[in-house]
């Protein structure tokens, strides 16, 4: 049983007060709480146990360096990956989406080559192939969502065609929570031989993942969004698309030989690791998924399904209020506006008075935005700690804006 | 007066005690230990003020936004930057030096541009230009130190020719300590219109820096040689260069505005500046040069320059060890070798049996072990926080060294 008090007593911050009201965190999708043992292990990671990695053969270096590697297998179970070193360590997804785009892509696409994604894609999952497309001639082709924002997975398969090199796809909209069935997507794509590269930056946050069950070549995570410290993140890649990588950052670490002439690069996944790396937190980053995995993704999933369904049936009763995005089976992400003249940013304005934490504005996601025909939105986006009394402060919240605003 | 007790005070590691002894950290090097302050600073940014920065409007995102963004200034301060806004935030000094090749170098250099360089260089300013070498016919032109490891600002400058774009040079060897006369290069450099990139991961460290009477065009540092978080960093700048560079990572915050067909970059510094930062780390970055300040970096150099002058009148005694490099003025890091058969890896395991940390390897700088015709060395780097007792302990360790291999 998923005793979301229990987890909430968890989160020192959630028992802060924000202008005087209990705070009501529904800001989880820029970025979610840390739970007390995060905090805990990067004090003591600070505190008694810190030195560099690798390169030491002191007590605390290999103390730092064991406690740090562990944490590539930590992560390879909950992704679920074949082997640990298919991982490699980055500083979040959006680190990870460029390693893609300059260590895989940009060595092999020729101008005129094509890029599939969706228009529902964050900024890192748009930005880094907008590069292969001003610096090296590469077509971007978008394929569209609905009007519900669901996005039909046969839509992306039939963009594919003969020129087709990558296919760049979010898991999860950070806007409308809309679930992409990308298991699909990889199996046709596979069959014509292009690789997919799934920006996991929310899914990995919502429901179980097992990449080898999806079929994809790329799947980029971010921690800071998975209740672990800012700055850390990895990218699973499979190992064939590993071999075919170029090294991206380069420095200590990632070589294994350097002259003056030349230089001999580590083995994967070293070689995509270079300088000294966000040691604490990565060590911060495999306590959280040992926390998320000790709750259980698909007990976390059910709660959130739960919380959702109640926001998305509470939030139908406001028929002044526009959500954008209904597909079925999306996560508890809910993007809207209201009709009339109250700016998103007057919305969460009012919401913070009560101690209420939303976000609003383009979500880094203006393609989506136009697509949806609106500038700015206000997004309540739900996380493993939220409940129905906190939805039901949301709607209080919002029939008050209603009020103030007309 | 500089009370190093007191300092040591600050660092709960310290404290510590490591195969039963007390801990002797002389790796600082590699990385530095974390004064509470900085500690208390992460743990309170968690527990209570956390949220993503810049894109929310909402109390926390704002606390939180406001704590990061003045760390800018923080770190202008400690460089004497003209201006905030020629500060941009990495993830290190790797990450910066990256930066200066991918933004700025690759777009501008053709085959045949010269980079002139060091051989004392870090792999983290050499790796990053011999990508320009494999990729685009970049040629490195490299300058040697003398056998004390000085390095002549003359034979750098005088290797600055007609193809040359761009000079990259330590401000400190990580290796040796010697000490770079940067001002010297950049005022030539300057003259013939060639950029310089200072790798301050070391200088910035030990010494007081200032980057407009240094008249360099780059300066990188990393947070955690500097007693901050790992993963922190910044590479300040100059305004002339900046509007030189294109972006280097893309993703959210540094776009103005992104559509299918085109994207619209932010104006520096975010527009060097993708995804979620690693807020946490910076903030803490901030509170540790806040920290370094309140002591001074003249008195934590000059501290150091007593412990520099000790440890060298104690290691010159031992007629049985070879350090590797001994200019004048420089900083109060030790490589050295015994003579026999100890090698480096055996000497270094021996001392943290004694409690002492010190690094055994090629320090990522294989180019300067090539030049002094070792394959690794021992290294003890001290710190602000070291005492002549440590270096005593060291001594003593090492007689015991001497006395087990022979």
């Amino acid at each position: 049983m998923y005793d979301v008090a229990k987890v909430r007593a968890d989160f020192p911050i959630l028992s802060r007060q924000v202008n005087g009201k209990p705070l009501i965190y529904l800001d989880n999708g820029a970025s979610a709480q840390k739970p007390q043992v995060v905090i805990d292990a990067i004090t003591q990671a600070y505190s008694m146990e810190y030195a560099n990695v690798h390169r030491g053969l002191h007590y605390l270096s290999n103390l730092a360096t064991e406690k740090y590697e562990a944490v590539r297998g930590t992560i390879a179970r909950f992704l679920n990956a074949g082997d640990a070193e298919e991982i490699v360590f980055t500083s979040g997804s959006t680190e990870g989406l460029n390693l893609v785009s300059y260590a895989w892509a940009a060595p092999r696409l020729q101008p005129g080559d094509e890029i599939v994604l969706s228009v529902m894609e964050h900024h890192a999952n748009i930005v880094p192939w907008h590069f292969l497309r001003e610096r090296q001639g590469v077509v971007l082709k978008w394929v569209e969502c609905d009007q519900t924002g669901a996005l039909d997975p046969q839509a992306v398969i039939d963009a594919i065609g003969p020129k087709t090199r990558l296919v760049a796809i979010t898991q999860m909209s950070n806007v409308t929570g809309t679930v992409v069935d990308v298991a699909a997507i990889c199996r046709a794509a596979r069959d014509r031989g292009v690789p997919v590269c799934v920006d996991g930056s929310q899914g990995a946050v919502h429901m179980p993942v097992d990449v080898q069950a999806l079929g994809c070549d790329f799947y980029a995570i971010t921690g800071h969004k998975l209740y672990g410290p800012s700055g850390s993140g990895a990218i699973y890649i499979r190992k064939e698309r590993m071999a075919e990588m170029r090294p991206f950052i380069g420095g200590g670490d990632m070589i294994r030989e350097v002259s003056k002439d030349t230089v001999i690069y580590a083995d994967p996944p070293m070689k995509f690791e270079a300088g000294t790396p966000g040691i604490v937190q990565q060590i911060g980053l495999g306590v959280a998924l040992n926390y998320l995995m000790g709750l259980g993704m698909a007990n976390i999933a059910a709660h959130e399904r739960a919380i959702g369904d109640y926001a998305h049936s509470r939030l139908s009763g406001l028929n002044w209020l526009n959500v954008q995005g209904n597909a079925p089976g999306k996560g508890a992400i809910f993007s809207f506006t209201l009709e009339g003249p109250a700016h998103a940013h007057d919305i969460s304005t009012v919401l913070d008075k009560r101690g209420i934490a939303v976000r609003a504005g383009t979500h880094c996601a203006m393609p989506l935005m136009s697509h949806f025909g609106v500038n700015a939105t206000c997004r309540a986006s739900f996380g493993l700690y939220n409940t129905t009394e906190e939805v039901d402060a949301l709607i209080s919240a919002l029939e008050f804006c209603r009020e103030l605003f007309f």
